[in-house]
């Protein structure tokens, strides 16, 4: 991928704008389970994910996580350079949930660019107004749908994203991306497997049933 | 109020898009409890308050509501004119919670000057990142707070807003601000009321201790 890829006004740029952003691209690889971004602790640069996946979520002070959203193959990080917006209050911690290849390019290059660049700054809007809206959409989960239905919705998800019915992942794990303690979602799975949606193994969770699973879901 | 005291970049702009801005600019008077926007089903326009008091909630499929945020003097409702970006895949509802007096601007005016305008579009930017950031907050309350903590945070706000101890408000209608039935604000009020925090009456709550309350928020 290259960066024209990222970006659909790359073509609306100035020969100068992109030539900054193109010298000042760094690559990264990261492992799994690396934190590459701590809340406003610093200001990493925006984050190309080229090939990998990427979890942003939060923490609360007592050390509970819920997932906010993904990021996958040629998705862009803007909360990882939220020091370049004065108007972002909040602290996004991102990790790698899989080995990544990504590029950063540094707050300060992308915020210069961006204040000449209508194009730019209106294809950052953009983003941001996605990011949001996966925001309000787990908002409305949390408000309105019942621990079931979000459940069922995270399983049938993350099979999507693996590729699999057979999931590797923890009753822990789950928890943080629900924002929930590990024994209610452990109670939970185990009244799917009594219902025939799931079979429980150790570390592992299989899909049975997708079809009553997605009734579950309510979808 | 004029236009360049909503735009902290209104000297950046063209005089032609200033022309614009204000040939296209509608002045309108609404009353209290008009729904100014509703959804995705009408393209507003963004809304400028000169003076007044809107409220941002969402609602669920069965009719219950959740304040987001509350936008007052010299503020600028950015998701009545959502419409404009394709990214926002979620729909706010707008009500005037105090006679209003506002400017609109048709959204494809402003999207048209915002194109052009990176000053403009920077300036976008930052009014959405200080909406997010209020969800985020929001968001959190709700993750990690108890509700007796997000009422008493709620009656502080209220009672900074109308300027007295004394709030003219329903249990109905505080549990539409917080997302929570009228009988689960009726309950924790009558702790409150056990604990000398707060006096009930028909029609009004009254903050009586206000240190405490402070408190019980956890501030």
């Amino acid at each position: 991928m290259e960066l024209r890829d990222f970006f659909p006004v790359w073509n609306r740029l100035t020969s100068a704008q992109q030539a900054i952003l193109t010298e000042n691209l760094l690559r990264r690889t990261v492992q799994k389970n690396t934190l590459l971004h701590n809340g406003s602790m610093n200001c990493t640069g925006l984050l190309l994910v080229e090939h990998g996946q990427l979890r942003a979520y939060i923490l609360s002070e007592d050390g509970r996580e819920i997932t906010l959203y993904r990021l996958l193959d040629g998705d862009i990080c803007l909360f990882s350079a939220s020091c370049m917006m004065r108007s972002i209050q909040f602290e996004v911690m991102i990790e790698a949930e899989k080995d990544t290849e990504l590029w950063s390019i540094p707050a300060d290059i992308y915020k210069n660019v961006m204040d000449q660049s209508a194009p730019l700054a209106n294809f950052t809007n953009e983003v941001m107004a996605g990011r949001f809206s996966d925001v309000m959409w787990l908002l409305e989960q949390i408000l309105w749908k019942r621990f079931d239905q979000r459940l069922a919705g995270f399983l049938l998800e993350e099979s999507v994203l693996e590729g699999t019915d057979i999931l590797k992942i923890t009753h822990e794990s789950i928890g943080s991306h629900l924002g929930n303690p590990r024994e209610v979602v452990t109670r939970m799975l185990r009244y799917f497997q009594n219902e025939g949606l799931v079979k429980l193994a150790r570390g592992t969770v299989e899909i049975t049933n997708r079809a009553a699973m997605q009734k579950q879901y309510g979808t």
